[in-house]
């Protein structure tokens, strides 16, 4: 039954702060997704003597060890002989592993070296878990110490291989293994406009402690609501909806997204379902609403242009911004976006446009326009509309946030709902 | 004598996956630069007995255990009391420390919860390492299990915290206590255009290894080069610097800085200096290098307009590409993009443009123009250049690496150094 486990990350590299270890992160969510408790991440180089020290200190404190790392093809690639010592067993070789790895060299037209071979050795006993996207298979085996049995899960390092192989694998077998036939059942709500404590408060209205739990993630400009509702097959599924539902019912204008989807991914989705052609406006973004617009395939779909009008005469060629609006009022003003965009609109002949100015600071900014004052605008034929906000944060916050807030007004002109209510945190 | 590290790190939020733990990263890291051989990093979450576990297998394993997080104001935080448990001394507290909290909230016009005290507490006989950006300070205390006698450094979990503490104090304290009057002397180089395999070449042909501990590290698109020698103060910088002039004199114009420097601020450097106006056509990557660039404080000096010309009919509209080119040679081709970027020069008055048209993918690619297809042009009243380069890579890094190139060719147009080497990644 498997309860609480411990994640193993091997490799030089991490110790040596060459790569940031993101797999132990990834796995933490994965376990916590499915239940089950995270004693303790243990971390270590590839040396005999400390790889066998993190083994038999995992074990002795879980049910379930996932170690990352340390298969590959290399004489550092200590883990599986590791393991094999500490199990007391011997290696044998998989010939059906052998198989998958030649076609994989010959589908890129290279000879399998040697030492590659290595990969297809497991200790006896072993349950093989498949890559399909690498050389090095993982593994599953049990190991009983001092009378303690866990489940020794490696993978391999590299996460575009890992991650496939704990969703397809791993995870049901976790699912399987927990000692309980109840399933656990997630969704995760994408949010912006509110702040941390105004959703907390407003799902803690919604949703009763033990009716799911309730995770708020902030990752800067964006919070995620995740609910996990634990059952019966079905039934949870079905108490999951039902607190959903509540949920969208709330706070349906401030959830941009249901999965794990970008603004920009729902923007693009919005503009090509409607068949919008957009042009931007950027001035204090400086490129970021298209970097991101254009970060997301078929782009070009509904893109017709970016004008980063950083210059004020090019504010003033290109996109038709008055002399006057610029002397009097400013580059950072609502009068100046309004003209940006209608500008950008006109140049391009979309059928929106939104544009961006403001002071990113750390320098720029004066008692009237201090260093966080941003004007954006949106231009339609249906609507125009402007608003000044007053942003707290260092340079590159400033300028995701715009941009943030930005792409939300597109959403909101797509979807028809109110562009003013976007990104005032009201509490 | 300090020798053997190991870092733990704590928090509920790690172990739930919340969080990416980069302060270890950073920790390992700088345990490297000074010599230190670190043992493994410990993760656990703010359970008691965890912790006291997690403690006890670090002094064990260790001459010094640095730690991250636990020293909060909140019940969930339990590092403090922890160490005093297994030093076996209480805790006392301090009042200097109490003063420092109270004038932090007193900047911002706040009174302290009573809850802060507690942050005022260390265990008998710590050392009080400084906190100047925060309220919690850290604290450096020997203790002895068994006989065998551990240094323990508590720092906060905040990074823009515990990093100054780590440098203005832990750091020296650690060379100071590294049983050796050697010092480590480093040197970083920002290189790009050569690949790894090239890099590690040209340096090995340079330096022995006796010289040097010689570190490459990718970043995509770049890699840093570092240089360490180890031996007595003055010996070892001197050493370093006529090291440092081998590699200067080999691959200098690969070398874009020095330092923890990025390609944008070395860029916008140099078009300040030399009192250059730039402006940029981007097709394919959508605003990046506009973004890039404007992520730097400073940037509205030199940089005139970005256009991002999505659609053919702005690229002929607003950039004057004529349709003969976009009939015959298509959107993306040399043609094309010299023409945008003469556009962009021409429209905005710039003494020097840069354009990008290409294919990212996944879609679009055609057996003549695959995936991967970037053409870059730069436009100046010395040079007009442009090139037909085919990358590997996904969207995001052939984006990436476009924008990477165009700055590096906009680096050598202003260092007068030639143009069309730059990326070529030879071997």
């Amino acid at each position: 039954m498997i309860e609480r486990a411990v994640i193993l990350s091997t490799g030089d590299e991490i110790m040596t702060g060459k790569v940031v270890d993101t797999n132990s992160n990834y796995l933490a969510d994965k376990l916590v997704e499915n239940g089950i408790d995270l004693v303790a991440v243990i971390t270590t180089g590839d040396v005999p003597e400390r790889l066998e020290w993190a083994w038999r200190t995992a074990i002795a404190m879980s049910d379930v060890v996932i170690s990352t790392g340390g298969i590959g093809p290399t004489v550092d690639d200590l883990t599986t002989e590791t393991v094999a010592r500490i199990a007391g067993v011997k290696l044998v070789r998989d010939q059906a592993s052998v198989d998958h790895m030649k076609r994989l060299f010959a589908s890129i037209n290279r000879v399998m070296p040697e030492n590659n071979l290595k990969q297809a050795d497991f200790p006896e006993g072993a349950e093989i878990i498949p890559n399909p996207l690498g050389t090095a298979p993982g593994f599953r085996l049990p190991v009983t110490l001092s009378g303690h049995t866990s489940e020794l899960i490696v993978l391999p390092g590299v996460p575009r291989e890992m991650k496939p192989m704990m969703e397809n694998w791993v995870v049901p077998w976790l699912q399987r293994n927990r000692g309980t036939d109840k399933i656990i059942a997630m969704r995760i709500f994408q949010t912006f406009g509110m702040s941390e404590s105004a959703l907390d408060q407003a799902v803690a209205g919604l949703i009763k402690p033990d009716e799911a739990r309730v995770g708020l993630r902030a990752s800067f400009p964006q919070i995620s609501l995740r609910l996990t509702v634990e059952g019966q097959p079905g039934e949870a599924e079905r108490k999951l909806e039902e607190l959903a539902e509540r949920v969208r019912g709330k706070i349906s204008e401030f959830v941009f997204a249901e999965g794990d989807v970008s603004m920009e991914e729902v923007v693009g989705r919005l503009l090509t379902e409607r068949k919008l052609k957009l042009a931007i406006a950027e001035s204090c973004t400086g490129g970021l609403i298209g970097h991101r617009l254009t970060n997301v395939p078929g782009s070009s779909n509904y893109l017709l242009a970016d004008f980063v009008t950083y210059a004020n005469e090019i504010k003033a060629g290109i996109l038709g911004v008055s002399e006057q609006t610029l002397r009097t009022a400013g580059a950072v003003s609502e009068e100046c976006v309004r003209e940006m965009a209608a500008g950008a609109r006109k140049r391009s002949g979309a059928d929106i446009a939104v544009a961006t100015s403001g002071i990113a600071g750390p320098d720029g900014g004066t008692p009237d326009k201090p260093v966080g004052t941003v004007c954006i605008a949106l231009d339609s034929d249906r609507d125009q509309v402007s608003r000044r906000y007053q942003f707290r944060g260092t340079r590159d916050w400033i300028k995701l946030l715009s941009s943030q807030v930005a792409l939300d007004w597109i959403r909101r002109f797509a979807l028809g709902i109110p562009i003013s209510e976007s990104a005032l945190f009201r509490r």
